[in-house]
């Protein structure tokens, strides 16, 4: 018997506490996995992979009391050293190598890709059939660490604006936004469906906590095989209550996004600096109606409005276009959506019921995030309902809630790996996405 | 077009702020739904529900410019009034009201449960079949924000010991524990399932960050009935590289229960209290051999043992007692679990091969963790597959993983609501669970 009373003190050091170390001459432990070796003749240099960056170790014949033939690429070993300063070496430091402890060997240390690269030049699908090979490399590794980023900076900025996290169920018999698109399976013999959204549930808890978010995995079986589609991604939602109209919401998200430029600046600045990212301005983010924009983006890039009705990639794109150009904004939100193209409980526009109080936030051509007001009173949900032809059979406890009393209230999601793909400046979802789901991956 | 600026200033305030006003006889405004009314003739007080808790509102015939009657309960109001001192009221505040603006309505105001009782005094089933009502409770409700509080500090201390966040498929061709209790879905034609834990996804994702952690749902499709088990739930998961034993793996938990205490005490103060909560002393938790306290409880409670390689839930009941009677721990770590109770990936102890470098960690007779030192070498993963009879296709990317290379590594899984009832003091864990999926439930 023994007692455990707290995490255990290392002996060896990371790079940040390395570089805390006073005064150069040391004798420091590190450990690490074997990135690259470089051999110069009398001298060598072995690069690990440490979780806070590469730290240069350096091989000295003669002085090093082990043969450089004991160690190898993708071993992970525990060196001791001396403690350098070398302006030249990742960090400015640098371990003179004394001897080595091998805690692990690969058993073919021939990797199937160029890790230890700068940047990993093979396609996409290379990288997804050797995923957790590929994320070895410094720069697809980093792109994680800024959705890390993402996440963080959502859930700690909503806690400060008074928000309750909460845990909904992926598992349901009833969706929604209707029967399109769910993929289907047997719950102990009755049917079941995976929850393409959090809504009906967050919004259910907005009676409960006033603003709820949730971060966790949406399922949608769309069979759309584009850059921009995934067939699960990982959905940041939040539903507040008390709304004096959906502009609260988008407020609400262009603070998150400020909130989070400020967190990657001061917690994320290697990863920045890693994949050379310029953070965009999100101090104002411009809003334009929905007919407005299509009539703004026809004029200027003289293009015909085919469905008034509907946006087209290509008008997303030029939306974009446009936002950059007149208002210098790589984000725009685009309000007051078609009634047809929202869901039953969207609020209608009072003033035109062919509209709905809700948005788009478009970045840089892409659609990252769909939001708005609900609909709070019950019989207006009744009659949304009837008026759609959708029955209400299994929405039972949602329609009950309302009918119990709701405040107004309205709220959003973004797809994560959406938002870190512009953010990285990559052009494909799975790029971002740790292990994609789409029409033919599954695996790994 | 307008500009979006930022998160927008409220007129209304909340209970934090309303204390933080200087000096009484203010005008303030503030809104919420009505809880409850309780009229005592020319005198009537209206509390209200808001996310911070009560807060009592005074009507006063002839000095409030409205009729009672316009307000009533499950109405979300608005109201300008006088902040007053009142040390009988909740947080010692009360509002003088003015006037009042109604926001919202219920359609029917007689409530399918009284939520307004400081104990809702009724079955888990009617609390889960109004479930968004029944949490409208203040008691209710301030379970899960322990809850939150509990997913808060795993995060949170976690990221301060340098782990990174990742984000693993729910779906997938194949699991960590093998064929059994997974639930089956068609994913566009081909036969996929829903991933039962991300074991090996952050085995993976240790060769990439040395330390990762996932807050996600897992799926079991167990036929089990009990107040213990859920189809769904919330999997608190780490696994961290570099370690020089399991114990590494016992200490970093043992780190995050008394982080998880202190966090409680700072920012949940409130909910403890309401609940009635004493936090339980993690300073130091005691971790004992599986066979070992087999025979002490043995002898203690004059117990015959009927298998040496399993425990029954009674012995985790009386491992527990007697944790609490010799080592006043509520907590107890069980370690060296025999091999054939555990899966494939487990490390087997080198001085034993019948047991693991394995532990669960038990707290007031529930198993709320299990976890372990893992295989890292790829020779040894292959031996114990064949060992198992068990295949090695479909693990090919897990298997290529260790290949090329993996530190010596360890981790676990936390149960969210199994930990969240233990330490509310519930005996269901359907209690502490949002919306609950068990056998007969899929719906709310």
């Amino acid at each position: 018997m023994e007692f455990l009373t707290g995490v255990r003190q290392k002996e060896t050091l990371e790079i940040s506490e390395l570089l805390a170390v006073d005064g150069e001459g040391q004798t420091v432990k590190v450990n690490g996995a074997v990135h690259t070796i470089r051999n110069m003749g009398n001298v060598a240099f072995v690069v690990l992979r440490k979780r806070e960056g590469l730290l240069q170790c350096v091989y000295e014949e003669g002085v090093s009391k082990f043969a450089l033939k004991d160690v190898k690429e993708a071993d992970t070993i525990e060196i001791e050293g001396v403690l350098e300063q070398n302006e030249k070496a990742p960090n400015g430091i640098e371990i003179r190598m004394e001897s080595i402890r091998i805690l692990s060997e690969p058993a073919d240390e021939r990797m199937p890709l160029a890790i230890s690269k700068w940047k990993l030049n093979t396609s996409v699908d290379a990288k997804l059939n050797y995923r957790s090979i590929a994320l070895r490399n410094i720069r697809e590794r980093a792109k994680f660490k800024i959705q890390e980023g993402i996440t963080r900076a959502f859930r700690d900025f909503l806690y400060g604006q008074g928000f309750t996290e909460i845990h909904t169920p992926k598992l349901g018999a009833k969706s929604a936004e209707g029967g399109a698109n769910l993929f289907r399976l047997e719950y102990f013999h009755r049917p079941a469906i995976l929850q393409q959204s959090p809504q009906l549930y967050k919004q259910m808890m907005v009676g409960v906590y006033d603003r709820v978010f949730e971060t966790a995995p949406v399922f949608r079986a769309e069979k759309h095989n584009t850059k921009r589609h995934l067939n699960e991604y990982t959905s940041l939602d939040f539903e507040m209550g008390y709304i004096d109209g959906f502009e609260d919401v988008m407020a609400m998200e262009t603070g998150f996004l400020q909130y989070l430029m400020e967190l990657l600046k001061k917690d994320y600045a290697k990863e920045l600096k890693i994949l050379d990212i310029t953070l965009p301005d999100v101090s104002k983010i411009p809003a334009v109606r929905f007919d407005e924009i299509k009539q703004k983006v026809s004029e200027k890039y003289d293009r015909r409005i085919k469905n008034p009705f509907d946006l087209e990639p290509e008008e997303e794109q030029l939306i974009s276009q446009y936002a950059k150009e007149e208002w210098g904004s790589d984000f725009v939100f685009v309000t007051h959506y078609p009634s047809k193209k929202r869901p039953f409980y969207a609020m209608d526009d009072p003033e035109d019921s062919r509209y709905t109080l809700s948005f788009d936030l478009l970045y840089k051509g892409l659609e990252i995030t769909t939001g708005g007001q609900r609909i709070h009173d019950y019989q207006m949900l009744l009659d949304k309902l009837a008026a759609r032809g959708m029955e209400e059979e299994g929405l039972t406890h949602y329609l009950d809630t309302f009918k119990h009393g709701m405040p107004p209230h309205g709220g959003l999601g973004i797809g994560l790996e959406r938002l870190t793909m512009k953010l990285v400046g990559e052009d494909n979802v799975r790029e971002t996405t740790l292990f994609p789901r789409d029409l033919s991956r599954l695996e790994p």
